[in-house]
């Protein structure tokens, strides 16, 4: 079987767009991007960046941001997009997601706001003075696809997924998280396609959550996510180092970091999450 | 003359709303709070978070993104806001701010997209794991005002504020950067207005960008900027310290931490931004 590629892979099909004639497209949420039946943030921001992406005179994500309404379930939606503001390096669009229920209201989900760019365009100039993250060799990270489903439950996206979690930041699925809301972990997609912007979109969302490192166990759902994408990732494995400081009141922040196999950083986020317990 | 308090001070007059009676407020941007002649981002968000809490149910910031679209100017200009969903605890929002040019041609400025709670119905739990910045006693600290301003240009947002810069992140005044992208401040207003989660929206974005330590010396227009507000803060001197680590292909991100007198951290923000030199 040839190897996935970026256009030709499960992460496209899903995330795949049917222009409607008279404006929006129709897309379908899949049931394998699900986390226990609720469709995963990250996987939608994707298929909205994909969305915006189609519509704006710009092709590539430059800052996105996603206010979560309400929570998606698998089956047809509905993607609406409206320019803002055309420049020259920059446009700025909105979008929305909608959901119609059985008695035809439509109820609208998620609601971005975004600027896209041209990545290849940018200078080649980098004064990063971050670091990527230290892990250990992948073959050394632990991966949840080899679980036994039947002792524990494992969410429907990990099979779309090809991530291996720093043993440091692993505790919680034994039972003993470390205390520290830190979770690094080596990423991929199952089928192999390389990374892309879009697919940036999805990683900085859909690996477990620090809250689970802090001796959360419960859902932690997100109210706002903002992503910057900085740079076309080169092919291979991503690396992703998330952190959350600031647990307080009921909420948290989640921030993450993407690093591509040269060492750049290629995405950056932060999210405003509510955990349940 | 009695000190400024929340509601009557210069920050409440400049950011006050007028509301029409067909929806919208008119709005004056004051030149007080420029920067050589632009309105300042932070003040704007400020004043588009008024609007925003005056007309959802939930009266405080939580999570607020701003897209800056083109520079304002000082004078008159129209906000409209529109609810996105109302939930128990929190209310989502968009705001835009308009100009109207000479031939009567509408231009929006802003747009904001924003959810909105009540910081006072948060729970007391605090694990937040940031350490406050250490700064040097504010005495120590190096303020702009007293400047001769015929030998140094200073913005005038400078008479509004009252912040005092870590010497060590203050380099940049004397034509010597440090090389390291950090700004550390005490923060407040000049005329004594203790804080409140509208002033953090400013408090944010109104100190000198951390651009200047990293030794570039034109603007550095926001493009996007999100600030989390975590808790009403405390009277008395905030603390801010803003970072950036990737400044890469003609963007980079800037990060700021509000602190309050009470160790808390009151507000997190990013903005992607594009230095002109």
């Amino acid at each position: 079987m040839a190897p996935a590629t970026i256009g030709n892979s499960e992460f496209d099909r899903d995330t795949a767009l049917s222009p409607r004639e008279r404006g929006g497209y129709d897309v379908h949420l899949a049931t394998g991007w699900t986390v226990f039946g609720t469709v995963n943030g990250g996987y939608l921001l994707a298929l909205l960046g994909r969305a915006l992406g189609d519509s704006l005179p710009h092709p590539d994500p430059f800052t996105v941001t996603a206010h979560y309404l309400s929570a998606s379930r698998p089956g047809p939606a509905v993607i609406r997009t409206a320019p803002v503001r055309t420049g020259r390096s920059l446009s700025r669009g909105q979008a929305s997601l909608f959901q119609t229920a059985a008695d035809g209201t439509e109820t609208e989900r998620i609601r971005v706001l975004a600027a896209y760019g041209e990545l290849d365009g940018l200078t080649d100039d980098v004064r990063t003075t971050a670091e990527p993250p230290y892990l250990p060799p992948y073959d050394r990270c632990r991966g949840l696809r080899h679980l036994d489903r039947a002792a524990v439950p494992v969410p429907e996206i990990v099979d779309r997924l090809d991530y291996r979690l720093d043993p440091a930041t692993a505790g919680w699925l034994a039972g003993r998280p470390s205390g520290r809301g830190e979770i690094r972990a080596w990423y991929a997609l199952a089928d192999g396609r390389d990374a892309d912007p879009l697919s940036l979109l999805m990683a900085v969302d859909s690996l477990p959550p620090t809250a689970f490192e802090l001796g959360l166990t419960g859902t932690v759902p997100t109210v706002e996510l903002t992503a910057h994408i900085r740079r076309r990732p080169a092919p291979g494995l991503l690396r992703i180092v998330k952190s959350s400081r600031n647990l307080a009141g009921g909420y948290m922040e989640e921030d993450a970091e993407v690093w591509d196999s040269r060492d750049r950083l290629v995405a950056q986020s932060r999210q405003l999450a509510r955990p349940q317990t």
